[in-house]
């Protein structure tokens, strides 16, 4: 079964190649070439993933990453990423692109002002007056150039009450409106963005009102907000059905490799997250039996790779113990090689799921993976601290502020900041299932809750 | 002309291939191959160069790298070291590697304590009391496996008095004696250490008692503690034709390309140096015509690689702007880049005097690089901000307790120890010749200064 699609003036085409159930195998083409499907795109935010250098990106088998919109608008601004040539000349990275619209940025931002033409705030370390709206946000990332570049849209923070979700849908419509008004590079593909919360009410209309209008692909935002795994699958379940078979569907800023197996398995095709990128640079490595935190003292004089399995220049050369002294002692090449082993672990994934899909294998991998991921045996007491709205969002303060390996005192302070966020007990995100301070029978609890949490099946 | 010597029971020989004048050409055997020299070694003090993957180090050109004893003990342990299989196995460097012998590091430290026996300090972090001893510097390196391992000296400091320079003198050659007794490893190249200060006679009686010592090689040590470039290259002189001929000679902690240069030219071998890694962390880049701070508003927009004539990957692929943006952002890529490109143009310069001595141009290649290095035209302003005798020495402070790249308060808090520092103003260090507060003048006083410096050629 092969099925394409492209809008007659795209830049960009989507292949339907196969399906088993609702997972999807496809191949998007842009004008950088291709990204097969299921993909996972590394963040790139500042037009650099932290720590690796682009040769370093590709070897993991990333066809695409991601830049952001509101951070290279600031530094070096946009007018600079165009001067030296566009995102894809300056990175050195002649594969795909895709810049986010900064919408995702700006609502975390404190002092924010919306009205409908945009958002206005003041960018913190200069006090220096911003406004972005639809139409800037495009001229924006036109002049970054990115091959898939996001509608400007409203984000909604978890929870909200239903009126302000649902004025954000209408609003994301008319934005999404003016942002294809605007958009002026025929090589660029611009993808609308679905939101609604947890409604599952709202997110069918915004799903209907996003394909309304024609474009190469479409996305699902408003999530990995702090709504948690089950959560996170319910809007996935409400919102994929009513989205264009014959474009690509992206789940922005997911997540863990569980949320990832499930999405794919609920028919989503793309995804980002700076989890990997951001674990991997202060030691919370990705392995087949579950993460590990290779900082703990237990690993001081391992001899043995991250992960036996894992084929990253990383594992193929280091043990353990250099890497938990690399990291103990921040040396950078600590968090280079956290990074990429992360995020090869990521690509090692998505392909599993590839070729799964491919060979009709997808529903029995899909439970090994997760029987193993998720199983209690030699788990560390991961003690992660953060909260994983902090972890999934690219926010504004913690890498730039503080150095690339975080402090005790930042550890302190992001977990307080996470303490305090409101968040119903039945929601708990995969973070905390982790975190033994609070939860003294944490990898009992963890597979119950697992379980509890995937408990609501694709259709 | 070739000819080779080797101990008897050394692992390591040295063939001395060809010269021109005092410049040699030869070529290092250790049990992990060949070095050619003249060589320069960069500096991986805890085991990892920083910002550098060992395939990215290799690829520099390098054929050697350093790692330090002090900081390796202190973590993560060379027992540790040890049972990860030694240096080369944990740090996935197949090529040979030098460890000094925590003798420069240790006479750094505030609130030591040396008799006959040896050196007592506390660790600053833990407060933990360590003494080192040459029998446990012997010890140490030992376990950390090295191809070359240094003798456990006393290195005054500058300016330093006659008589305790004479009593360093002799108590160097007493400790070399019960490092030689302890050295436990046949596969392991013991060198010596020329002490001595500024003073030439003491120079001279130095050498000739190290010498009496029969080992694979010699070096001098005490430099690049703030005497600058004309007083080191007066140390050379009188120690180098006191040195062992078939011996491989390694001058320690040195330095600016135009000391490499000199150096060789008064038959220097061996070369190491934080130097160009620390500068290239934090945006002072090295090029033909002489460094660069791309950190500076005026490379924002521009297009050029950091060395038009440089093959490293950066100058392949990457702006100014781009570098600069990376920089200015606290980006690892941007650290990592500088690092790769500064390494890169040390090894290719070493590379350039290598063929010029086999073609017997070394002279007119001396003075071909120094008048396009240090040519006044479109100098930066680097207002480099540190101490020669903080940049060359590896400290304890800068890199650990601080980030990747120097913040302004770092900046100022390193100017402000190193303007405190005492030294004759006739010993300015090269780093001051770019101090633009200080010196409105600096471009013409650079260049007096430097034929100043260089009045002394060799004989």
């Amino acid at each position: 079964m092969t099925e394409s699609t492209s809008s007659t003036a795209s830049p960009l085409s989507f292949e339907l190649i196969t399906t088993e159930g609702r997972a999807r195998r496809g191949r998007v083409t842009t004008p950088h070439g291709q990204i097969n499907t299921p993909a996972f795109m590394p963040v790139g935010t500042r037009a650099t993933v932290k720590g690796l250098m682009p040769r370093d990106l590709a070897e993991t088998g990333a066809e695409i990453c991601l830049a952001n919109t509101y951070h290279l608008h600031v530094a070096p601004g946009d007018d600079v990423v165009k001067k030296l040539g566009g995102l894809h000349t300056m990175m050195a990275w002649d594969k795909p692109i895709l810049t986010d619209s900064g919408g995702f940025q700006v609502f975390s931002l404190p002092k924010l002002k919306m009205d409908e033409e945009g958002v206005s705030f003041n960018y913190k370390k200069s006090g220096k007056p911003i406004k972005l709206t639809p139409e800037r946000s495009m001229l924006i990332q036109n002049n970054l150039g990115a091959d898939i570049i996001m509608a400007f849209d409203v984000c909604v923070p978890f929870p909200c009450d239903y009126r302000p979700a649902q004025e954000a849908v209408y609003r994301t419509k008319r934005w999404l409106e003016r942002c294809k008004a605007a958009h002026k590079r025929e090589d660029q593909a611009l993808f609308g963005i679905v939101q609604g919360s947890t409604y599952p009410d709202l997110r069918a209309l915004s799903a209907q009102l996003t394909a309304e209008i024609d474009l190469p692909g479409y996305a699902i935002g408003g999530v990995s907000v702090g709504e948690g795994h089950q959560l996170m699958m319910e809007v996935v379940d409400a919102t994929e059905p009513l989205m264009p078979k014959h474009k690509p569907r992206y789940l922005m800023g997911v997540g863990y490799p569980e949320d990832l197996v499930e999405a794919v398995a609920r028919g989503v095709d793309m995804f980002d997250c700076v989890l990997p990128s951001r674990y991997g640079r202060s030691g919370v490595l990705f392995t087949r039996r579950g993460p590990i935190r290779v900082t703990k003292g237990k690993y001081k004089k391992d001899k043995y790779p991250v992960d036996t399995q894992c084929t990253c220049y990383g594992c193929q050369n280091f043990s353990r113990g250099y890497i938990n002294h690399l990291l103990n002692s921040r040396e950078i090449l600590g968090s280079t090689l956290g990074t990429l082993h992360n995020i090869t672990f990521y690509q090692d994934l998505m392909r599993a799921m590839r070729t799964a899909i491919e060979e009709g294998t997808f529903e029995s991998f899909r439970k090994a993976f997760l029987d193993e991921y998720l199983s209690d045996d030699k788990k560390d007491d991961l003690n992660l601290h953060f909260n994983p709205a902090e972890i999934t969002r690219d926010d504004l303060s913690w890498d730039t502020e503080h150095s690339i390996v975080p402090t005790k005192q930042d550890l302190r302070e992001t977990k307080s900041a996470g303490t305090n966020k409101t968040q119903p007990s039945s929601q708990k995100s995969p973070s905390n299932k982790a975190s033994s301070s609070e939860q003294p029978k944490k990898h009992k609890k963890s597979r119950k809750h697992y379980e509890k949490r995937s408990k609501n099946k694709p259709k």
